[in-house]
């Protein structure tokens, strides 16, 4: 996934604390590392980067002191390309024309083959991501201005990719013209943001100008904004419906549509699609599953109950994998309430199923502690593809749903029964043309034309 | 507050770990330091302590290959005492007679008279807890064995003490006569445990057996469990409402009371008591007014909604109160959706008012994004007096509701309309007998006879 | 060992770095651990200890910038009551007449009777060191003044005690009767120093006053200096040959003489009572035979070389005892030169041999580059006791002079031949008068009335 | 400087742990960062690098379990390019044809030249050191093999490289043609060792094999040993007089001479050219002057003391530069013995003046110290010039010996006399054919065709 972020000031202002907050409200996009760029007062880039959540990678109090009003930052989440430093996030450069840092959201699909054809030039590749190869491509149009090395650059590029840039004094800000991931723009006072989402514009008091375009290249400089078209047909838009349903969170807004309001809609969507009469309650899966669930409770109208403690210090507290650990399995984490399960026919709300591992033993769980029957809602399709950009979903014979049908899988889980949603349902509910929703992961109809052939420069 | 727990094994399994993951589920009793002490092969006891979370305090890993079937554990809150290490607990003494080991959850009223009287007799003190006069009173009695030294020490005690104790080879609990704070037996195969609260024992897979009765003393050793009483005479209880309110985990259970359902119950008589025909929604103040909300909905029929989200990272990524941040102020923790808030009618549930500041800028907060009205409902009366008994109030100036009448305080906090419920409302949602539960911060009537002389040896 | 270091202000100036400072230049008497104690703003005892050498356990800057004209500091050295950092020192205790700490270089012969003593009076012990024991003795006269419980402490213990003290506000400086480890006053302007060598005066800038006498108590306050006898009758006094053999530093003066100069002349005492005419070069065992074989070959008019190369980052770069550098042995500190020693007869000059393996090993590898005899020359008598007075000597059977006679120590080191100076020649070296040497580890002649009877209070 | 260090077993035996040892041995040649690189299992490299001492900087644990037959060290002592981590040695690259690492003693004179050529060809730099030429002229020979593109690429360089690589799954040792820096092989059993000095073929147990010879590449690889000369002319060699002098141990040797006997020698040829008749000892700036001094004493017949006494834990204790330290001045690391001083003539034997400041202050405090006359000797010619392969000197402005002549220098250092030996002097002391040995620090005359033109590929 990734989650990334920029500032600039036109005026000179600070921008790196804010960048560190705009990271920090970005930090379920990615736990495994983070890291900053920005223009030093010499002119050229500077760059920190660590691993673990932003607060362990990053200083604050040391950041907040920098002089720079030009910056960027990324928190990592995948593990394609391993989990080293050397991969995190941004990359920096100096080619013989100017500084470049870059952070990239997204996974671009033809990485591979450039990454060759500019091995037999002579690169030297340092980290295991497909995002090097566009600090390689630009390096190696040494005798074009900048803009102009990145713009032909992007044309080479296939699947999902949005951009922060430092390049030189300015920051740029790109999004393939297929539209994978979010990106947008916000202003507070004369200082530019970019950010995957807006609850991070929200924190640092910014407000919403606008998405960056499918395809648009956005310069923030001295003057001003300025906006560019990455010159490349397209013959339709491959927005991901999962930002909706888990990956962002529910009070940012993607493509003009409350995320929460989704889920909320999806959840109502669930409970028509796959009504539960027998039920006493309706419960969501923690954290996940909780605002579909209160959807369903509404339509349906059936009681809501939070009938699942998480432990509040989990992910704070780090708990060691050891026998005993494992032998208590998902208690450690997760306390589900005797006294509002016992006897009850519960409906358990979640937003997918991936490997049903985590399904099969909370519903093992609830019914220890007494339920008479567990329904399962899922408020999306059943997940049977991998994804090619940029979420990290496993191989597909890992898949549940791709190795079982419906009623095996219920059984596996140990559901007394479990439906999902259709793919009508979700982009019903997500509220945009169908044309503009990348459903592959649930269809396995991807993107035309993913894997290119060799660039020539 | 602080959290205690305990662990032993007649038949000589390892219980370390067991103590780590039970301090790790009481983790929300106290997160300033954390430690553990035990009977190590050589029959005397070694102990760990640390600053901070459970898993940075202690190393998991190394407690868990400790051999050892006798210990106890501690969390931390209070800043009586300060926060040096030195403070942390268990506290360890060897005496001419025995090896002792001790961590305390409440507060003793007569510890300053005791000190001073064993200093008087050359007594050093080495920490600035009221829980070491407990060691030196035991140690200044050399002569007798140590469980007659204990008794007689513990009817010397007056105000809150729950304690786990390691005497010799012996786990140890006792719980003061007046039965302030919870402590509770768990057992699972053939390891008992003690723990202030079930959702330690749910965690380490142990059922609950009873709990420590108000002045009893238990003692578990190689021939199993026995109990001896404190004499000391006692007109009433005064078990702490706010365990029910605000301090334990939802999860657990109390004096054979849920706590979740205590909760809900506290909302649904807020609902009664404080009626708001003219609420959209309703919603809990996060994370502490969630379930009393989940009530309150369900008892007036009003629609239930998650309005704010808390960043997930919270506490876990610590920010800098840099210049910056306090002018962010709350929105770095707490983003409310304004799609869901614009133009609505709010209901807003919370647990108790205390300084008021949180209460206010939530407020704000919620009305800047385009809230038309906000009600604010309490699920406790009026705190009006500090606790002497555990819990850390501040000083009655500080305390927002004795500084103020109910207008003054809505109009403070910028609330359209403010509501308590009452005493008698609290006690019938708790459901025990009226006389054994302590309402001191509330009414302002303590425990009498409370500061005793000077103990006689 | 041990070392310790005080300095007291009148005048109010900031104390405590070189305190820090102090303990640096008496590293070498201690590794294991470090504190420093001293007199906060409050008036009260705040302290600071740590594991390791002086700057891992202490933070400069940190103490550079205490407010405290009144500060005392130790470095550990001894494992006798075991590595934990509850025994490093200063031990610090508040009792109910007065802040105390206290800094020790020595060993108490009867503290264990003391200690069982007060603990069947209701003493709590923290520490394994027989220091605490003057804590407690302290405290358990409550009604007495300061410096008259602490006379009446010190004449209570047997043994060897160097202490310096903070008692109140002022530092107090104290030496057993018998003078067993040195003490010394020094002064810099208008702040008074106290420490266990002069060297470390010399670093701070100080000059040397005078040593504290044998059984004198010395006060540090705000009227000057003061000085009271300890009433315990001695016959004579034991003042440590081993500081002058190898304990001290060679830049320290102690009783009057240079450690140095006593140094080269046991060196050439040697070189009279066992010459080696065959010898090509003499050299001395790497550090600690140096200077006394300066003096050897000055004496004997033999070429001095230096033989082995001592690697100068040995002590810096920790190396991990695997199974390869055991292997590889005493070579991964020590390279001997073979270009020097190829075809020579060598006269190696060491301080002592304990247990003698350092001494076989290092005889090994100078054969093994070439030379064709090695001269072992030892410039102290044979180590056969034990030392009951505060340096960390093994049991009488793993000390090579106690097991074996001289041609069997020499066979068993593999000397060509092995000579040692006598009692005679060292009492002479060092140029104090025999009644005033302690030669216990050589003659086994020990204090009378080491061990006492209990204390009365 | 740098130290490098390499070893190759073809019977695979795990060689990193002696990597880490001879990285050990050679800390003296560098102390800001340290870093080893080795051919992983799957046949490509690893490498891990840290900043400060081996033991600080990398885990020797972790290295001894580390599974591999090939591996190179690097210990980094310049500023040259910053002390950033990103210019720690070895750097690594992976190419389209193989893996690569490299580890660089010395300097490239030519350096900037082809930097810019390659970046002007699409390359990225990632460090500030020359050393990455080498790596991105080799990536940018894609179609060579990897042995001809490393003889290609060393044939463009100009200056001093003594290098130790991984090329696929081989060691590879080279020597520029010129034989600046010293670079030596061993072997111990069947495992092949490169080295800068023989000390840290010692500690490893090997045996030295021979030296690498200016401009000669050495190969190891499966079948053993291979030798390929590095086709480029050639006219005298510049082997560096200040190793001798200064920089490596003297327990090593290079070029046959060991390095003991001509410091020795280099005092004895001081004593000559500069006697001192009026002296009573001779005495060696600690630790720099130690062996000349006694080749000066042994000539001069005059009584070689220790007058200065080092504090053990100098390097190992860090000493803050607080106001008080600079007060104190080199006091705080050295402390002269006045006993042995005091109203004596001193002959001060060092290796070199390079500021002076040093020089000046060990005479001031000398003289402090009582004695009468101070007479410094130098056991190398005036340093005028600043070194550019590899010594780390200051501009020719800061040189003392450039801005004044010798009664100036004389009269600022505060010396009675101050006496160099003459370029000859040092020749007919290290014994090498004066067309072998590099004087360009004494004389100016570096070497020529230093700064090249720009390589074609």
């Amino acid at each position: 996934m990734c989650g990334i972020f920029g500032a600039y000031s036109p005026m000179g202002k600070k921008v790196l604390e804010d960048v560190y907050l705009g990271l920090y409200a970005l930090q379920h996009r990615g736990q495994e590392a983070a890291g900053v760029a920005w223009v030093n007062p010499q002119g050229r880039i500077s760059s920190i980067k660590g691993s673990g959540l932003v607060h362990l990678a990053l200083n604050q109090a040391e950041l907040a002191a920098v002089e720079t009003s030009c910056a960027i930052g990324h928190v990592r989440y995948s593990t394609a390309g391993g989990s080293e430093l050397a991969n995190a996030q941004p990359l920096t450069a100096s080619t013989s024309k100017t500084s470049l840092a870059v952070a990239h959201n997204g996974n671009l699909t033809n990485a591979g083959g450039i990454k060759l054809f500019l091995e037999n030039r002579g690169a030297i590749f340092h980290s295991a991501t497909d995002t090097e190869v566009i600090l390689h491509l630009m390096a190696h149009q040494p005798h074009k201005e900048s803009l102009d090395a990145l713009l032909d650059s992007l044309t080479r590029l296939r699947g999902a990719y949005s951009l922060a840039m430092v390049i030189g004094q300015d920051l740029v800000a790109a999004r393939d013209p297929w539209g994978f991931r979010p990106l947008v723009i916000g202003k507070r006072d004369d200082v530019f943001y970019v950010s995957s989402e807006t609850c991070a514009l929200n924190l640092v008091g910014a407000s919403v100008v606008r998405e960056v375009e499918p395809g648009e290249v956005v310069i923030f400089g001295r003057k001003g904004m300025d906006s560019i078209p990455i010159p490349v047909d397209v013959k339709r838009r491959y927005g991901c419906a999962f930002e909706f349903v888990y990956f962002a969170r529910p009070d940012s807004v993607i493509s003009g549509r409350s995320v929460y309001e989704v889920r909320k809609e999806l959840g109502r969507k669930l409970a028509d699609r796959a009504p539960c009469p027998e039920a006493h309650l309706a419960t969501g899966m923690p954290d996940s599953g909780t605002i579909a669930a209160l959807g369903y409770a509404e339509k349906s109208a059936t009681p809501y109950e939070q009938t699942v403690v998480r432990n509040r210090y989990v992910g704070r507290t780090f708990i060691e994998p050891t026998q005993r650990v494992r032998e208590l399995g998902v208690r450690i984490k997760l306390n589900p309430i005797t006294e509002v399960l016992s006897g009850k026919n519960v409906v358990v709300v979640d937003d997918s199923i991936v490997r049903g591992t985590t399904c099969q033993r909370m519903i093992s769980m609830i019914k220890a502690c007494g339920a008479s029957q567990v329904h399962v809602r899922i408020s999306s399709p059943p997940v049977r593809f991998p994804c090619y950009y940029g979420i990290d979903t496993p191989t597909r014979v890992e898949l549940a749903a791709a190795r079982m049908n419906l009623r095996q899988l219920e059984r596996e889980v140990g559901a007394d029964s479990l439906s999902y949603i259709t793919e009508e349902d979700l982009i019903e509910a997500i509220g945009l043309p169908c044309g503009e929703v990348c459903t592959a992961c649930f269809s396995g109809q991807y993107m035309e034309g993913g894997e290119d052939n060799e660039p020539e420069l």
